[in-house]
C-alpha cells in the first residue's frame, strides 16, 4: 500500500524543473544546485494535536506543511527550489493523501518549487518537510546582524492565527480572515528576497514575536524596544478580543509566519517600497537598543508585559 | 525547553565542515555544494512501535536514524555531507536527547557528515532525518539501469535484523550478531562509492530483498532469477531458525541495509575487489533476465516462495 501512495504522490507532483536530474522514485533525489549560490536547507515538522487540530482539512494541511518551511527560506532571503516530504499516517488513506498533496502543490506551484522525494510510513499523523532554496553567496539574511539604532519591522498583522486557534479549540466562532491566517499562511518569500542587502537581521515569526525577536537580540548581542501602540492587530482580532488582548496575541501568539527584521533608519523608504512590491507591509514596531532583552512600551511611560506565555512546541 | 534542547544538540553537534556557512541556530542552514556534482537528497522517518521497539536505547536510535538515511545515499553512490534532524518527543527529555545525539554523531563522524540544522517538537516519538551527499554529475547509481544478463549481488548476509526484531518482539533471545544488525546497521557508503561506473543499478535493502529488488526490475523493465541456495544467511540466523526459515528472512525481512546491485558478468572480479576494499562482500545471488517478476529457484527445478510477507511500513 505504501508504494501506491508514493505512486499517487509521484503522479501528482509538481512540474519538472531543469535542475532535477532524478526526482521521486529512486533512493535519493539528484539535484543540480546553481553555481555561485549557497544552498539554504530547513526542516519543520507538524504533529496532529500539537501544531494542528484533528479536523484540519487535508488540503489546508498540505498547504501549511509547506508554508511553514517556505517561511524559513523567506527569513534567509532564499529562492525556493526543492522539497522532500515525509508523511506519517495512521493508515493508508488515499483520500487524505490526495487532498494533502493538492494543497502542498498549490503553494509549491506559486513558488516554482518541485517536490522531489519523500517517505510515507505508518504512525501518528505527522508531517516533516525539508525545503531547499538558493541565495547568492554571502547574501543570506542571518539573525545575527542587528545593530543598535536599527528600526524593527514586521511584514503584516500579528496574532490572528493564534487567536483563531484558540477559538477553534474552544469551539467559538472566528472571523474568516483570522482563520485563513491559521489555515493558509502566506510565506513572505518575495519579501525575503527583496530584503537582501537591505535588512541587517531577519527571522520569521513562528513561535511569537517576543520569542522570535529574542533570537535576533541574542544572536546580535542587542536589546529591543517595542512600541505597544504600533503592534499591528487586524480589525477582526481587535473587534473579537478587544485591544489589550489583541496585543497579547500579537506579542506572544505563534503561527504568524510574518517576517520580523531590523534595518537601518536611512533605508526606511527603500524598505517600505520593497515590502509594498512584495505585497505586504513594512510596519515599524520599534528599535534595536544597546543591552539585552525586549521592553514593550505602553506609551504612558510604563511597560506592557503579556500575561500569555510564548508559544512553545513543548507545552508541558 | 525546546530552545535548551536545540542548544544541547548544537553544542554537541559534529565538527565543522568548510562547506557549512551557517549551521544550527538560524532559520535555515547555508551550505556550499561543490561544483561539478549533483546533490543527492533523501528523507527517512522512524516511528516508535513501527520502526523500532519502545525500549530501544537512545544511543542506538540516534545511530540507526542516520544509518537508514546514509544507506539511501550509499545506494546512489553519493558521498555523505550534511544532515538535518527533526526530533519529535513526548516530553522534553534531555537524557534521551543526549544519548540520541551521541549515537547519531558517532556514525556522522565516521562519514565526515555534519549535522547542520533541525527541529524539536512535542508529540509521539518520531525521528525524521534528511541527508545530503554529492555525486559527480551523471554518475549517480539509479535503479533503472539493470540489463538482461547482469549478475545480481548483495553486500552481506540478509535476514538477521528482521529475525532479531521478531525475537525481541516475542521476548526470546537473539544472538548478539543478529541484534547488532538490527540496532547498529552499517550503511554501505564506501561500497556505493566504489560501485560508481561498475554497477548498472543499485538499491538498498530496507523493505526486504524481494520488495527492493522488484523496484530495480520495475524501473529497469527486466526480471530476476535468484538462486535460493546462494542467499546469504548468517550462521547465527541458521542455527536459531533453521535454513528454510533463515532463507525466508533473507528474502522478505526488512531492515537489512545491505546494497543489492546489478553488474555485467565481465566486471565480476572488479566488483569482488571493490567490495573487499569497502569491507563488505560481493555475494552473487542471481541474474537479471528478460521479462518481469522475480523467480527464486530452489536448486531442484522448483521455486521457493516465501510464506512471509515483505516488510511494508503500512502493516495494516
Amino acid at each position: 500500500m505504501e508504494f501506491d501512495l508514493i505512486k499517487m504522490i509521484r503522479e501528482r507532483s509538481a512540474a519538472r524543473r531543469a535542475d532535477v536530474s532524478c526526482g521521486i522514485g529512486d533512493d535519493a533525489a539528484l539535484l543540480l544546485p546553481p553555481a555561485g549560490h549557497e544552498l539554504a536547507v530547513s526542516i519543520d515538522t507538524l504533529v496532529e494535536c500539537v501544531h494542528f487540530l484533528p479536523n484540519t482539512k487535508p488540503v489546508d494541511l498540505g498547504w501549511k506543511a509547506l508554508a511553514v518551511n517556505l517561511s524559513d527560506l523567506a527569513a534567509m532571503g532564499a529562492q525556493p527550489a526543492w522539497a522532500v516530504l515525509s508523511l506519517t499516517l495512521p493508515h493508508p488513506d488515499s483520500e487524505f493523501v490526495q487532498g494533502f498533496v493538492e494543497g502542498f502543490l498549490q503553494l509549491a506551484d506559486r513558488h516554482g518549487l518541485a517536490l522531489v522525494g519523500g517517505d510515507t510510513t505508518q504512525g501518528p499523523l505527522t508531517i516533516s518537510v525539508t525545503v531547499h532554496g538558493f541565495v547568492p553567496k554571502g547574501q543570506g539574511l542571518l539573525r545575527s546582524g542587528a545593530q543598535v539604532g536599527d528600526q524593527l519591522f514586521v511584514t503584516g498583522p500579528l496574532g490572528d492565527a493564534a487567536a483563531a486557534l484558540q477559538c477553534l479549540d474552544e469551539k467559538t466562532p472566528a472571523a474568516g480572515t483570522m482563520r485563513s491566517k491559521l489555515e493558509r499562511p502566506q510565506p513572505r518569500v518575495e519579501a525575503g528576497l527583496l530584503l537582501r542587502g537591505l535588512a541587517h537581521a531577519v527571522i520569521d515569526i513562528s513561535d511569537g514575536l517576543l520569542a522570535d525577536l529574542s533570537h535576533i537580540c541574542d544572536a546580535s548581542g542587542v536589546g529591543a524596544r517595542l512600541h505597544g501602540s504600533a503592534l499591528p492587530c487586524s480589525e477582526a482580532l481587535v473587534s473579537r478580543f478587544g485591544l489589550a488582548q489583541a496585543r497579547e496575541f500579537a506579542l506572544a501568539g505563534g503561527d504568524a509566519y510574518e517576517l520580523c527584521f531590523a534595518a537601518a533608519p536611512e533605508h526606511a523608504e527603500a524598505v517600505a517600497a520593497a515590502m509594498h512590491k512584495a505585497g505586504c507591509q513594512a510596519i515599524h514596531i520599534g528599535e534595536v537598543v544597546a543591552g539585552s532583552g525586549i521592553r514593550v512600551e505602553d506609551g504612558q511611560g510604563g511597560e506592557l508585559v503579556p500575561a500569555m506565555r510564548s508559544w512553545e512546541h513543548f507545552r508541558a
